[in-house]
């Protein structure tokens, strides 16, 4: 029996491999993958932590998917990532304002492991069609491979587009859509990749680029900035207690919809990209710009900025009258780059973010801070803003993490609502035992019974 | 000798007359004006504060000068104010990112009242050698009508321009520059206003549009949120105790700046009446958008803005796919309207003033938030905006404070600084009856000496 064709709910052998998932932390001469993080040493955790700043473009753009067993989790390399086809099982989605993602689970084609891997996979919410169509192949892999029941399988869902597109999946799959609240399943995703995954939590600063954290389980009360098309802040305090404690409209949508209008790009890989050449020194109003100097006495640098696009209205009316003056036309458009115009504005709602992730995280007095979302796809720029936001106003004082599957939070926590029984998971073969046990008593009973 | 030709160090007569500065006042049946706001009855105090909200419009993009005497300071109606060749005293300026403020003291030209006018008038810095010219005119005026001699007179400066244009004032003026920190001259202005100027600070609800609050003394601790090109957050805690608390570089600047290269509008006012008959609804991502529903498990009603902005990447895609497939070229450029625009961006701003005040309020302990600052201009849904963001996240708890003469706050703290003396304000007459006293025993000394 290979697992490809295993049903779901059949027992897996318990002696499952545990594999290697770290060969960057290995060349570092990180400990054996069998040690388990908390007995390895302070250096040696150091050590493993450590990555290259090469390697944070596609952490997050290219997560991976995360390989799980009874043994524990970890992020595989998306190089090697099980093909879409290769297998599936539950498909959860989870769908916000501008992006529908799919996390699924899938047996190892050619492995006699149990568990398998979670497989992430997201799609804009204008190309819906196709994200449906995405989960209708997902299911006939799982009636072919596990031979499922069509009343066996489910969709969870959660997000604002659980509500919108239901009918439509519903009708489409011909499966029950399992709709779970949003925020709940934020911080249940979250909590997995906190306590669970190595390599998935890290910390970044200009002197330490990227240093990951090992999974802990003492992890409350926290922060989560989970930053999608708009803003929220949620105050979590245990497994399930969480308050919305508040929000901004000033999101990952305002960034995208004003580039949009403003510059030529046409892809939010565009904009970063204009971004990360632009000076936004030529468009915002700095301090100095203002004072000639620093302004010493409330601790204001001549390079800070005082005010976002703060140069532009000056400068565009002197534009506008030098070509009223002139004979020859002038666009005086032309005058802004969009490079300029993309690196303020992610400045300006970066800090601003940070600044209200920081304030509330004074309120609340909570030192950890989570960013979510699918604002930041590992662009260097966003989270380094994010991060000095929350060190320069918490004086130091106050922690931003980062998540290399910021975007798939509430879509793994609406999975984890309901797994697929023994899926390898920490824990999910609980009772397994008992029950072969329970098997081996019934069969043996059976044989007695038909020798006698 | 008339006031006019008065030398400002003269001793003015002590007898002058109260003049009523409240007509529309009257028309509720408002006491006389010779009661001191504080010996009138509640409800009598109401009546008097209430306007009709036509006014609002008018009440902060012209606020009136400030008539100033021994028995108390009023707002003149702007159509009666001394025209500024009527006389002047010194010039004050407070020169921001983007405007220069002036305020000067003038006597009144046909009366024997001692005091006189406080008057205001701003110029954009790209014009500022208009100020300066201004300011010329009010210097020659100075020492024509008073005697003064240049180095008599001075100029009191604050704000980055203090800096910035230092050389230029003293090379044009001739007269020293004295230049006060920034902050402190705010609050000293705004001081000023809140425990001595009637009908210049109110609040603003949609049921109640404009209540003027009665002036009063006990004012600390207050958050004063200054916004000009960029904002500023300051705890006031007593007359000259002060912390900058944060900042947001998302501020006037901002809102100018960006509708000036998004929409067609070349002035402030431009902005704002396109703002005026927008409908955000078309750019931004509501909360119905993304549900289809309200939120009611987090309170978030369907008409919350989730996202700024948020619907317009996908309506510009879509735009553009369509114009791929079509044959008539499309400019999709032109399904965002200037209106749209203008009235979103003004929310998002306001509205996240608002939100970070209400946090640093709650920080701080501070329940009364004073708006000052150029960015208001009288618009009531940026007044509407900024009130319901304080009592939204307080849940009433909090009180949002506007100011007529909001822009004036630093350069009214810069002349009170150096205010001329016995210009009429309470408490600048001190002294003056025992120097009278003094001088008459003098002459009667001489007289007796003559007669000897």
């Amino acid at each position: 029996m290979t697992p490809a064709s295993e049903h779901e709910d059949a027992v897996p052998p318990a002696t499952a491999v545990a594999q290697d998932p770290l060969p960057q932390a290995q060349t570092h001469g990180a400990p054996t993958p069998a040690t388990p993080p908390a007995q390895q040493s302070p250096l040696k955790r150091r050590l493993r932590a450590m990555t290259s700043t090469e390697e944070i473009d596609s952490t997050i753009n290219r997560p991976g998917s995360v390989k799980i067993n009874v043994q524990g989790a970890f992020i595989v390399d998306p190089d090697t990532a099980t093909p879409a086809s290769g297998g599936s099982g539950a498909a959860n989605g989870r769908i916000g304002g501008s992006l529908a993602k799919v996390v699924y689970f899938s047996r190892e084609v050619d492995s006699t492991d149990p568990g398998g891997r979670l497989n992430f996979q997201n799609f804009e919410t204008d190309r819906i069609d196709d994200c449906v169509e995405f989960m209708r192949h997902l299911r006939d892999n799982q009636l072919t491979l596990n031979g499922s029941q069509p009343g066996e399988l489910c969709v969870m869902a959660t997000g604002g587009g659980a509500y919108k597109f239901y009918d439509k999946i519903i009708e489409a799959l011909g499966v029950d859509v399992l709709r779970e609240d949003e925020m709940e399943c934020l911080i249940i995703g979250l909590d997995f990749f906190i306590t669970e995954i190595p390599r998935e939590v890290f910390t970044y600063s200009e002197a330490d680029p990227m240093q990951f954290v090992v999974p802990r389980d003492n992890i409350y009360p926290y922060l989560l900035v989970n930053i999608g098309s708009g803003v929220s802040f949620l105050k979590v305090t245990g497994p399930r207690s969480y308050q919305r404690v508040g929000g901004t409209s000033l999101g990952g949508g305002t960034l995208w919809g004003l580039l949009s209008i403003m510059t030529g790009a046409r892809t939010f890989d565009e904009m970063l990209d204009l971004a990360g050449h632009g000076d936004n020194a030529k468009v915002d109003m700095l301090v100095g710009d203002i004072y000639g100097t620093d302004y010493g006495k409330i601790g204001l640098k001549s390079t800070t900025i005082a005010s976002s696009f703060g140069k532009v209205f000056r400068m565009k009316r002197e534009a506008e009258s030098a070509a009223e003056d002139s004979p020859v036309p002038n666009d005086s458009e032309s005058s802004f780059s969009g490079a300029d115009i993309s690196r303020s504005l992610l400045y300006a709602i970066s800090n601003n973010i940070g600044q209200i992730a920081y304030l509330q995280s004074q309120i609340h007095n909570l030192s950890n801070i989570y960013f979510g979302g699918s604002f930041i796809r590992g662009h260097r720029q966003t989270i380094n803003t994010l991060s000095y936001a929350i060190k320069f106003w918490s004086q130091g004082e106050k922690q931003a993490y980062f998540l290399r599957h910021e975007g798939y939070l509430g879509s793994v926590g609406a999975f984890l609502k309901r797994q697929p029984r023994n899926w390898g998971r920490r824990g999910s073969l609980e009772g397994m035992e008992e029950m072969a046990e329970a098997r081996r008593n019934q069969r043996e009973a059976e044989a007695a019974a038909s020798t006698t």
